[in-house]
Parts: C-alpha cells; sequence; structure tokens
C-alpha cells in the first residue's frame, strides 16, 4: 500500500525480494508507528532473524518472507553438486521454520517452493524455480487480499462508521490485508465513510499498526479504548465490523482471532450491527471439529501489566517527541500478577458472514462450499 | 483500610483531619501503586488545590476532603466577627467547590456542614460545630461502605472468581469502598475467593489503584485486559461481576459507569452471571427519567493514545524500576486521533441486583423503595 515517506508517496509491499543483491526487503515494523524504515536481510540466516525478532509479523507476511527466505538461500549456494545442494536447501528450510516454530504460514508457503523447484534438474534450475515459486506465492497472497476487498467493498456504503479490531491489515499480509481491503477498495471506489479502530490491548496492534496504516492511505478514522465499543454501538454509532481471523474452523464457521473479537461481536449481535471477519483460504481449518479445542495461547504478563511507547511531554498542551525509541513502562501495581490469553474463539452465531477470496459466505456454509474454498487441495 | 508501609500493617483512611495543626491529611493517589505517601495540606487553599489536581479523587472521597476543608477553612479565622466570618467561610466554600465544578459530591458535602454550623452562634461554637460535621460525613460515608460490604459479602461464596471494573475501591471513598466493600467483608469473613480486575483502559484505574488495594489486603487477584473478560466467561472462569457506579437512576435502575462497564453487563447476561452494581445511596439520581439523557464526558485524546506508567528494562527477565516517577509514552500512530468517552450507561434489564447499605434491591424497585433509599431527603 501506500507509504508517505518524506512527503512523496510511494508504493510498498511489507516483504520484496532485490534480485540482484539476493536480498530480502521488509518494512521494519518494530518500529512502526514511530518510524518507516526498509531493511534487507543479506542471507537466509538474517532473515530467519526477522522473522524470529518479528521485524515482519502476520499470516501472510511471513508466509511469503520465509518463501523468499528460502529462494535467498538456495540462490546463494556456488556448487553444481545436486546432492549437497538438496542438503544446503534442507538447511536453509529448518533454519527458517525454526524461526517462529508454532506459525503454519511459514511451513506452507516453503513447502510450495520446494515443490515446484522439484521440477528443476540442474542446481540454476532449481535455483530460478525457487525464486520464481517464492515470486508466486507473495503475489498470490497480495491477488488474495485484492479479492478480498473486491467482495468486502459491497459491504461498505456512504457515511458507514466502521468497527475493526487489531491489525488484519496489510502489514500482516504482502499487501492490502485482509480486514483492512475492504476499506481500501471502498475507499479506491470513491465511498466516504469512517473506521474506528479498537486499541486492542495489550499488545496495541490497533493503535499502532493498524491507525497507521488507515493514516498513510488517507482513511478517516480514530481510535477508541477497547472498552468504548459497547457505547458507541448503543449510541448507534457504529454500523459495521470487520475483523480478520488466525484460525476458522470450517466445520464449524467458529473464529478464532486476537483477544477481544468475541467481545465485539456480542455487542454486534445486541444490537443488530453486521459482524464480517475477512480471510485469506489458508487461515481456514479443515480439520478441528470444535472452536473449544483450540489451544489459546497464554502470553507474558507484562503486556497486560504495562505498555510501550515513545516518552512525550504533555506539558502546555504540546506532545514533544523526545526521542524515536519505545519505551517499556510499568502500568500497573507492582505487586500484581496478570492472566493474558491472546485469543478467544467467536461462534458462528455471532458471524453474519465469512469475507473470503472467493465470495462471502454463512459461517455455516463453509463446510458446504469447501470445494471452492480450497479444502481438497489444503486438508 | 490496611497498608503495608516499611513492613508493618497499618490502617489508613483516604482522608482524615488533624484537628491539632488544622491540616487535610490524604492519601497521594497520583503516586499509586508505585510509592504510598500521606500529605498533609496546611489551609483550604492548598485543600482545594489537592481536589484540583486529583491527590484524591472519588466521589466519597472528595466530598469527605471539601467537608474537611470547609472545617480548616472556618477553624483558621481569626475573630469574632460573625459577619466577616460568614463571608469568609462563603469564600472558602466557593473556592471548595471550584476545584471540581462538575462533582456533586463536595457540595452536597459541604452543604451538610453548613447545614450543621448554621446551629452554632458564636464563631467558636460554628467553628466547632464544623469539625464535627465533617467528621460526622466521613464517618458515615466509611459506614455506609461497611454496611454496602454487610450486604454483598453474601454473594461471594468460597472458590468464586469475581470480576470487577475501575475503581470502586475505599481509594475513591473515605474507606473499605462501594465494588470493593463485599470482597473485604467476604475476606474477613474467612471467604476464600479470586478477584480479575479490569485494567480498565484508557486510565488504568483497575491496574493501578484496584489491584494495588486487593494486594494491600492481601486478596488473591489478577489484572486482566479488558478485552480479555469475555473469553473468561466464555470458559467458564468468572463467577459473579461487582461493578461501581458513578450516577444510578432512582426513575429506571439503570447504571452509569466508566467506560466498559456496560460491555461487561452484556456479556455477563449472554453467560447467565449475575451483575450488581454497588452504590452509596448518594449516587443515586431521582430526578432524570431516562439514562440516555446522562451526559457523558468526552475525555481528552492522549489517554487513549499513550499510557502513564514506570520505565522499566525488561532484559533478561528482570524488571527493573528506573525511578518512581510517572512518565507518559506515547502509544499509538502520532498522526492518528481518539474518541474518549468516560462513561457508559447500562440498562436495567443487565443488572442483577443494586447493593446499597440499606440492603440490595432490583434495579427496577429502586423508584418503588424510595423511602428507605433516601430518596425525600435528597430530591
Amino acid at each position: 500500500m501506500n507509504v508517505s515517506v518524506q512527503g512523496k508517496t510511494q508504493h510498498f509491499r511489507t516483504v520484496t525480494f532485490d534480485a540482484k543483491r539476493n536480498h530480502v526487503r521488509l518494512i521494519e515494523q518494530r518500529l512502526l508507528p514511530h518510524e518507516f524504515k526498509i531493511v534487507a536481510t543479506q542471507n537466509f540466516r538474517e532473515t530467519a532473524a526477522a522473522i524470529r525478532d518479528m521485524v515482519v509479523r502476520g499470516a501472510g507476511a511471513i508466509g511469503a518472507t520465509a518463501a523468499y527466505g528460502l529462494a535467498q538461500g538456495a540462490r546463494a549456494f556456488r556448487s553444481i553438486d545436486r546432492k549437497k545442494f538438496s542438503r544446503h536447501v534442507e538447511m536453509v528450510y529448518a533454519t527458517l521454520k525454526d524461526a517462529r516454530p508454532t506459525a503454519v504460514d511459514p511451513v506452507n508457503a516453503m513447502n510450495d517452493v520446494r515443490r515446484v523447484m522439484a521440477r528443476g534438474e540442474s542446481v540454476a534450475e532449481q535455483q530460478a524455480l525457487a525464486l520464481a515459486a517464492a515470486e508466486e506465492f507473495a503475489n498470490e497472497d497480495a491477488r488474495h487480499c485484492e479479492e478480498i476487498g473486491q467482495h468486502g467493498a459491497k459491504l461498505i456504503r456512504n457515511d458507514m462508521r466502521v468497527l475493526t479490531h487489531c491489525n488484519a491489515g496489510w502489514l500482516a499480509f504482502v499487501d492490502i490485508g485482509s480486514a483492512t481491503a475492504p476499506m481500501y477498495a471502498a475507499q479506491a471506489a470513491g465511498k466516504k465513510f469512517h473506521v474506528f479502530c479498537d486499541e486492542t490491548r495489550p499488545r496495541s496492534q490497533g493503535a499502532t499498526l493498524t491507525a497507521w496504516e488507515l493514516a498513510q492511505q488517507g482513511v478517516s478514522h480514530q481510535i477508541i479504548a477497547d472498552n468504548a465499543a459497547g457505547h458507541l454501538m448503543q449510541r448507534g454509532e457504529i454500523d459495521l465490523v470487520i475483523v480478520g481471523s488466525d484460525r476458522t474452523l470450517g466445520r464449524t464457521g467458529e473464529v478464532a482471532n486476537k483477544i477481544g473479537t468475541y467481545t465485539k461481536a456480542v455487542l454486534a449481535k445486541r444490537h443488530g450491527i453486521p459482524f464480517y471477519v475477512a480471510i485469506p483460504l489458508s487461515t481456514i481449518d479443515w480439520k478441528l471439529k470444535r472452536g473449544f479445542d483450540i489451544p489459546i495461547e497464554e502470553r507474558h504478563e507484562h503486556e497486560v501489566l504495562g505498555a510501550w511507547g515513545v516518552a512525550q511531554s504533555l506539558k502546555s498542551g504540546v506532545q514533544r517527541l523526545k526521542s524515536g525509541a519505545r519505551t517499556y513502562v510499568r502500568v500497573a501495581n507492582p505487586t500484581s500478577g496478570a492472566r493474558n490469553p491472546g485469543f478467544d474463539v467467536t461462534p458462528a452465531e455471532l458471524i453474519t458472514g465469512i469475507i473470503t477470496p472467493v465470495g462471502i459466505f454463512k459461517p455455516t456454509e463453509l463446510w458446504k462450499r469447501r470445494r471452492d474454498l480450497g479444502m481438497i487441495s489444503k486438508a
């Protein structure tokens, strides 16, 4: 999407490949929203470190980064010995996989790349195919998000107030995003609307990443405390909710997403506000039989007990940045602990529709439409 | 309530009066939870400044502080001229009233004091009566909270997990608190239970004040992000909700309280979890006919866009305090704004009961029981 850099608007993807230098180029997401910077990894080990250290995060984005990282590692091999090359590629694959051991996207993406590479005979052929496959993976991720946008944009009408939670934006994918895709498509179609971003404690991805994205695209928006959405709905100030999903159960239509999503769905149901979930097909889990069995990650309590930000003076109404570096401040009582579940599960009955690259479906329709939704190739 | 100071546990009220020195003594709440300190105001102007600058906050606490401040101002008068004394008292009254112009508690408290003073003839008599009336106001506030505790404690059974929101604790009153009163009474009765404190963004009163209070009393508790309560309810980990109220409509049973209260009530209803509101009688508004007409204060956006805390290093797992001073950090995207409604309104249908000093009532029963609830003297 577009980013304004030193007054000039340029188009960026979260991850791209510099074939000449054999570098993976990434938006350094840990500096956002306070600083925009592109970093280049010189080799696959640096690419693995960037995934591990969350320079890049988000399902689609780390999938594409791992795919490029595998091509990068393969292309750095300097011999024509196919056996040695094969062992080298396995080592690169394992290194990238270990960077985020619980994530499924890097593995799926790299398996795609490996499958295509197998069509080559010589090392050089396989190296060329690796890059082509990685590029295709990234392009497909962006294309799927664009299709989500085309389907979802129909839901956004002029003067609507749209709520979103966390960051299911282009920073989590190669481009465009999932929950944000309908917004960007509606804006491109000239519609006028306003977005409320839940700040999304404890990690504040809404206040930092989503707000930054929307600001860069010039989408009208405001950040709200997670506590405020219920009040705004009660006063008739929210017309539509669109969120993303980390895992969607193909059999039941249940949606696991960032903690707080379930709460917003319950509130939307009470107020008769449509609640949509935008997803790429890769997040559909066709195996699991009930949402209760989705493991809910319990994260470190310091996320709840404090916040990361840039120290500022609020004196005399002027907000001055002291420095661009983020500081952790302990907000909570020093002798108290916290519970910190990272995700929650929203049942199908609270979800109006699932926006996918191939259309919008009722959550309970997914299983019936599993062939259209890619179940055969994934399960 | 009890506070552990340098290893020794002592009993404190949020506000007391030192008759010998003519000082109002206050817990410096702006330093909590990172530092516990008592400050003494030397004269009524300093007392007004302490109210204005939120050294002391919370309905009951600022009421008692204003009552003491009026007595303090009256007692500092050094003449027997009753006319001049009367003018002096009016000036003190106006100064204290202007400290928090929208708050109703200081005015009610000072009117009580003035009414009692009027029984005296000489300046000295009136000065003595002023202090007696202020002491009586503070004692009554504490006694009412104790009575809330006695009624509410019956709701807490062994092994329950209780959710609370914001700080309706003893720091908001002279002692004991409203929403916390049943917890302290249940604990005194030897019951074992666990409290989840919503952190209560954007001002984090749950993570700072309520968690500090509960820690000082040794009540088992954990802080959660405001986003997490829905998930915990869904997984059967919350049995009871008790919150406070800033204004309760006597005619409808609607409750205005800290933003996010409504959301918790909607979730509790969905999960069949009892939702109680604990209130002193002074928060009942017998005049207003519908909750929609309660003005909802829109607060400064910097509350949502950042957080206050003590800078810490999270390196090597050790959380080291750099200094006791709180820093404001900007969390959100620097070019984004925020909406910041401070309160919301919970309808009677979501409220299981209202815990008052005179018993527990259904919210729709308040009007019928208005004589027991002090309506005649207040309206």
